[in-house]
């Protein structure tokens, strides 16, 4: 490294370790907002976070810091593999948001948060034309977004993908949703015609938030979430958020008649927490730590949360503890009829309450709607029947209305190309499940609740390069093979051939 | 108003609107630190508390700051009240720390620190000798801070004791206790003498967190505490934080077997949040809001702790619901009894466990050893010493070592001058109780659960000028008087008469 690189990197780091501190601010502030602060408190705490993004935005525009960051790409040759991730990062970063003025931005933004306010007020109505015009807007924004950027894909809907989830493209996606619709459809009516019977009659037995949080502290510790490092709080919409290397929250809502709501909730949210609790310490000095996609993430999470999370080995671990904490609900219960219950299949019209079967269901629906959109072939009025429509082919639903139809997620407020993310998730880790077990048996180990084995493997092969690699690497890496979608399809046939007796 | 001191106005409002955001990020990570931060998140944490609290520092010293506040205040003639206060208090400010250079106060809170570490690790060992040398470092220290003073009294110790209590005096506090010990030390012998029999035995019943939490939840909303504008926590030691005008925590900490500890710490931390949340919105506005001092605060706590939560009033009001709340644990216990076990006299060797008389104590104990190590009338290793024996002879009973004794409280390791403001709250609540009985009858409106009567005379007489007056002025502005440790000594005489039958 010459000494005018290594200067250079010494001064990207001087604005990263100001960034640091007011990233770990704006975050505590954010987690406040979502746990404790009062309703009428609200209002300065958001001034206190529109403050601090500002300090951080401006950080990332300001002059000396964009020198350092452009010396360092050119050179990035020089750097270590560190050094050159963060290089390459804020390369990437710049040249989607380079051309975008101040002025711009701030536009967007106002887009962004009229729409959100728009789509609240919509769905409160249940009435998609008060969303509409928002959603008009929305998608203009991103088109202006998509133009600004430099070194984009000729494929406009590519260019926001490749936002969330680095280097994907429709094409990959239409081969990967192809696949699922032919084998999944017809397997999903196959299991709705099953005559097994599934007991579900215990589900909505109400348990107290104390057996509740019992219980989901319990699951944290036994998948091995490190308290010391970390915390649990309740809040209206679980998540997980990272204020630093030390510091991982999980959060849960607990519902006193859906106690697998909280408790499968945080073995989700718990999958992610054990993938930010166990990066590399490396990541973290070099400030490279936001390398990872949503769809690696989101892999973790549904890795924890579905192929261990509702797994016969987990239950098997987990149910003894789980009816001794509540108490009387779970007495006449079984662990087989437990198993099957987590797993019953029941198709809605509501994403995040589908099952395991059904989610990539509400998935593809919306991968392909949104396509559509950002393609110009459809109008935005037409979107509530086509939803409808779409549902009923592909779930055989149909949604009462708008509210449990297009409305449902907030997530096209802030534009498109993330829902595709959480469908990547599953052929990921399905993937990488197939290459843990040609070393182990892993049911073995779950069921044995040794979760240092499960864990250290994923560390070693999973979590250590998320940070560098773009995704398709990322999965070569770990399994050899190309992004393929037959390990998700394999996995769910023969989980639910076998549980609905097919 | 001229056009320059309008100018020079908003130039400081400018600072302060940026000081408000930062205050709000470091309240809040504080805030996180105390409640729910993990054990290895506190480093980073305390990075940005510190990276926060230099920025507001930096504001503080900015010469546009100074001059601008300069300014003001050799016009503050032209200023309204609110803005003539700031201004004021601003000066004061600076005439405290003007000769401070940077280098200097790095090294005082290097000592601060320091003698924390010292102090936590004596403490463990119950060994004052580890502590001994650091407190010395902070008494030079303090020396050094005052020496640096502009605007001082020749009085040492009193420059220290200004820092918490404007405008308070040795002379003034020396008369103060004087009198309280010629009366309270042989009426203490008298209540230890007294035959008077009082039920203690179910105080340490056990009650859980869900029903304490209840309980807690009930005492905020019956006096008054704004939900809406206010948020409640647990945390390992009570205190109350302001977040900002509308957003006041109350926080307490839950013992098995210590019901009351819950319940009295969060009616003292209300008191404490009933205050801010009734201060006038102007306050907020022109930043005055640190203009009240903590005896003012204190004054409040202690009103709704003891005067109001202790009082026959306050238990008929609340005694049924407690007792329905906690179940079976009060079920063998009467209205009375419980009135008599809350005002239980029981001498302690620890301050924070004391009773409502015996409080008192401990504080004029604590006044007369730092004032005689500041004046350099003692010498640091005779402390312990010189402790025990005065609590053999105030309160008739000797710490068994150090822990109990001498190093018993965190306050010395960041100098001297705080404590007397404990008692001066006593002092000035029983004055302005007095003149609120002349108004209307208090017991009464408790009994009734009317708060909105005794909330809107303390809002009118207690809290609205608390930023703007010295407490000298403050409380002869409320009551007419001087500060006068009588209506303290009757309230107490009289009521510990009655209750041991003397």
């Amino acid at each position: 490294m010459t000494d005018l690189t290594k200067q250079m990197l010494e001064k990207l780091n001087e604005f990263f370790e100001e960034e640091k501190l007011l990233n770990h601010a704006a975050h505590v502030v954010q987690f406040d907002m979502e746990t404790v602060c009062p309703p009428k408190g609200m209002e300065l705490a958001g001034e206190t976070q529109a403050y601090l993004s500002n300090k951080i935005f401006k950080i990332h525009r300001d002059p000396n810091f964009l020198v350092a960051a452009g010396w360092l790409y050119d050179h990035r040759d020089e750097l270590d593999v560190y050094d050159r991730a963060l290089a390459e990062q804020l390369h990437r970063e710049d040249m989607k948001i380079r051309n975008i003025t101040p002025e711009q931005d701030r536009e967007f933004s106002k887009v962004y948060n009229k729409a959100y306010a728009a789509w609240l007020k919509a769905k409160q109505s249940s009435d998609f034309s008060q969303f509409a015009p928002s959603l008009s807007a929305v998608r203009d924004v991103e088109f202006k977004r998509v133009e600004l950027m430099d070194e984009k894909s000729p494929v406009l809907y590519d260019n926001l993908l490749d936002t969330y989830e680095r280097g994907m493209t429709s094409e990959k996606l239409d081969e990967v949703f192809g696949k699922c619709r032919s084998r999944l459809v017809p397997l999903l009516k196959k299991i709705m015609a099953s005559k097994k019977v599934i007991r579900t009659d215990f589900l909505n037995r109400e348990v107290d938030d104390r057996a509740q949080e019992k219980a989901v502290k319990y699951l944290l510790d036994t998948i091995g979430f490190d308290f010391e490092r970390g915390g649990f709080s309740t809040t209206e919409h679980p998540f997980t958020d990272s204020m630093g290397p030390d510091d991982e929250r999980v959060t849960t809502h607990f519902y006193p008649t859906n106690f697998l709501s909280s408790m499968y909730s945080t073995v989700h949210e718990g999958g992610h927490a054990l993938f930010d609790q166990n990066q590399p310490r490396e990541h973290w000095i070099h400030n490279i730590t936001d390398g990872k996609t949503m769809g690696q993430h989101e892999s973790v999470s549904r890795f924890y949360e579905n192929i261990i999370g509702r797994s016969e080995a987990f239950i098997h671990l987990i149910f003894p503890k789980i009816q001794e904490i509540f108490g009387d609900v779970l007495s006449d219960v079984t662990e087989r009829e437990f198993y099957e219950a987590v797993n019953y299949v029941s198709p809605s019209c509501i994403r995040t309450e589908a099952d395991e079967f059904t989610y990539i269901f509400h998935i593809m629906i919306r991968y392909e709607i949104e396509k559509a959109i950002v393609a110009g072939g459809v109008s935005i009025d037409d979107l509530p029947k086509i939803w409808n429509d779409t549902y009923e082919e592909y779930l055989g639903i149909r949604p009462a209305d708008d509210a449990d139809g297009v409305l449902q997620d907030v997530h096209w407020t802030s534009g498109f190309g993330y829902f595709p993310t959480y469908a990547l998730g599953n052929m990921y880790n399905a993937m990488y499940r197939n290459r843990m077990r040609e070393e182990f048996d892993v049911d073995a180990a779950v069921a044995a609740g040794d979760f240092g084995k499960i864990n250290g493997w994923m560390k070693e092969h999973v979590w250590k390069k998320a940070d560098l690699l773009a995704p398709a690497e990322w999965i070569r890496d770990i399994t050899g093979r190309e992004l393929t979608p037959d390990d998700f399809l394999d996995y769910l046939e023969e989980k639910y051939s076998k549980l609905y007796e097919l």
